[in-house]
């Protein structure tokens, strides 16, 4: 089995490319997470995993890296797109923290206002005390074909 | 490299939620495998892997869980939705064993037929001999956004 | 944390079934990494990493296997599909290669082209040397219900 994470990051980018999957590549590498081998999972903040910023730490290049994310493209010019992601983080550091995404056309305020409120109703019903939302997020305003890319990058210390 | 795992357990779990990614995150806790971290894939079961019952063993929290699963969800209320997932296990245990996920905006009974069906075709095409088919679903009548989820959870014993 | 892969091999399959995922699982059994349990990445080729024929491996069978992949079905007879993946190998063997994934409902000639070109755009946002592109794609006319499959499987030597 792979060991639980213990640190997570918070990034995120935004760029153009000629392909949708050029404009994702050029937003990871924007957020500072190109060049690794990234591993979509939902979305679970390890119980006391602490926050770090993605410059102290080196990934490996090529590296399997678990994280969550946010992501959304347009190839529509003048058009808003936005990624967010919001990490609840609970009263009891003994109980795991939970990450949530969202991503739409729209300009990032709206974003990021639905992901806080995602976390607040998944504490709810987890009947979890929630003691902070940390949030990162990104707009982006289409010239020809954008991405957004917003995440909770997962990994160890 | 990740060991290939040993024990699988079948789960399902369907809720209503403000928003799609909290219906399924509330279905992931009503299925028992909420907190933590799940990683889907594509969908063998290990040789000589062994069913348990979610409730025997203990997942660790925010841990990274290999798993095989359907999933649908629809804020039209009334619908019925519907998860279902089956495991073929071949009469010779050295071999593997063929998981398929189906899910649809219908009845369950469909759903089950459906995806019982597919094992039986992944049998054929490997002219394997096929031992026993088990599977496990879940169906939810919309109220106003649903999501119904059936998983095999992969893991360690 | 998992080891980063130091090989890499390039396989392709196609083929029919009697559903989509049915068709899918089909050209994964024809592109020889059946029967594994395949976890989707973003798609980076590590530094240094080394072509080797999927024929002179053995995946272990339900084993946990990263890989990158383009993969496109479809159920409207007489329609081409194709699939392919191109990799950037860098002129410094230190840096990471990059891999891209492009399908359509195509010819291959045309998939190949775009995501060979896709290679190259990667390569120049990086501003890093691209020494040379290996490709794999396949092509497949539907018959009923038809899946393409292409693949960069990273592991271990």
């Amino acid at each position: 089995m792979v060991k639980t994470p213990n640190i997570y990051c918070l990034v995120s980018g935004a760029a153009e490319g000629n392909t949708r999957l050029n404009a994702f590549d050029n937003a990871l590498l924007e957020a500072g997470v190109g060049d690794t081998n990234l591993m979509r999972m939902s979305s679970i903040c390890p119980p006391g995993a602490v926050e770090t910023n993605i410059k102290d730490i080196t990934l490996p290049k090529g590296g399997l890296i678990p994280l969550a994310y946010a992501t959304i493209d347009s190839q529509t010019p003048q058009m808003w797109i936005a990624s967010a992601i919001a990490v609840g983080i609970p009263e009891d550091p003994s109980e795991p923290g939970v990450i949530m995404e969202f991503e739409d056309h729209t300009r990032l305020e709206y974003v990021e206002t639905i992901v806080k409120q995602m976390v607040v109703d998944a504490f709810d019903y987890r009947k979890r005390a929630l003691k902070e939302i940390k949030t990162v997020g990104i707009e982006h305003q289409v010239k020809k074909c954008g991405s957004t890319f917003a995440a909770a990058v997962l990994w160890y210390k």
